[in-house]
């Protein structure tokens, strides 16, 4: 599935607490291996593991290199992470765009998604191991994301290419053209039934239902109880009439 | 364009520093509307004000509500997000696959955008009141999103079809085929000059190298950089061949 050969590279990374907070993205986001490029002294404490939450066997599981060009050294491509412009970044793409690419070399060995400094990004010589640029869409007022928040966006696009993404299903399957029509014909001499559709309105008030009932899809279940609804008006309009031809 | 019109929600929010979090993931990705429902007390402080960064123009401007109802009263559409299934929740929608519908209903009102508390969500009397159920796909060894994050993800979504997003672009346009088949003749002559190509194997490796330079498009600057090399290869193999003359 290739999630597996993804690995994460935070290049002298300085605040722990960011450090754990990568991890818990990772980890929600289906990956495992982080690697870190000499990160500042200091940073593995309380602040990390409290990020990490429950993603700290990534936080153990942890490399660190000194530079850069070792951490990727076994890598067939290397994603450097860019908000700025200039000649190696002209070919930059948006995570959105770049993730196919690098899910199909993950296919075939390991893939870096490089992320620079907190204060500084990544530098020139860094930027010169990338074989792809991934640049972040943000606004203009202020397009410096936190350094796991760009973790995150990257590995959210990462995992709906390369994750066992399930569909969310509805629990009950939709319901078919007949199955309205039965339902709407039941609501129409329910509504008929209590006085609400009146000689002149009715088919201008079915269709305004109609439209109501269409704006999403049906499910059979909604089926029922619309039905529900219309069986138990047409009895209640039943127990009115009794009582209006006992009174009369 | 609809980003303004789109309100974040956090509902009971804990932690001081997810909520500063929150407030630069929002500013990151173009949005300005933050409400608190019934933020935990003490929440304000140096952990909020530190993770907001450049977004303290957000934090400052928040609005608090005692409950979630007064805090969407103006909204036309309530989108909550959750992670959990359910009667309410079997309509849920990715944020890739809600945002659409989303921006388009902020072309007309306001949105909200409504996240739950850090430990558990949204309840049920609050799920009741939203109108679209978001559910942002994660890994299921461990599928709770830090609540900026999940924030960040779907702004994200939302940037990406209601904000300013400029086509990164090449600084030079592509080259034309033509431009691409004078450089390759010009490469063909200097690597026959240096006695790489040998008669048999020139159009083997003339096609090699076809492949490498089609793996991406080449700009009409990377044909200049490419037609340069190749010049001053002719240009050395012609010193070469007029030394042997010499020593000959």
């Amino acid at each position: 599935m290739g999630l597996n050969n993804i690995r994460i590279v935070l290049v002298e990374p300085l605040y722990g607490g960011n450090i754990g907070s990568v991890c818990r993205a990772m980890k929600n986001m289906g990956l495992t291996d982080l690697a870190l490029v000499s990160p500042s002294k200091g940073w593995y404490g309380p602040e990390a593991r409290g990020m990490a939450c429950h993603a700290q066997d990534i936080l153990e599981a942890r490399t660190e290199y000194a530079t850069l060009a070792e951490a990727v050294a076994d890598c067939v491509a290397v994603a450097g992470t860019s908000n700025r412009g200039g000649l190696y970044r002209g070919h930059a793409k948006t995570p959105r765009d770049g993730a196919p690419e690098l899910l199909r070399e993950a296919q075939r060995g390991k893939v870096a998604l490089v992320f620079g400094r907190e204060d500084n990004g990544l530098q020139l010589d860094e930027i010169k191991l990338c074989t792809h640029i991934i640049r972040i869409p943000s606004a203009p007022e202020y397009a410096s994301l936190n350094l796991a928040q760009a973790v995150m966006v990257c590995a959210y696009e990462c995992y709906l290419i390369g994750g066992d993404v399930e569909p969310i299903e509805e629990g009950s399957p939709p319901a078919t053209s007949q199955e309205r029509e039965v339902m709407l014909d039941k609501w129409a001499r329910a509504l008929d039934a209590i006085g609400f559709l009146k000689p002149g309105n009715e088919e201008h008030m079915m269709l305004g239902l109609r439209r109501i009932f269409s704006r999403g899809t049906l499910t059979k279940k909604d089926i029922q109880i619309l039905l529900g609804v219309a069986s138990q008006t047409l009895w209640c309009a039943g127990q009115m009439k009794k009582r209006q031809a006992e009174a009369s």
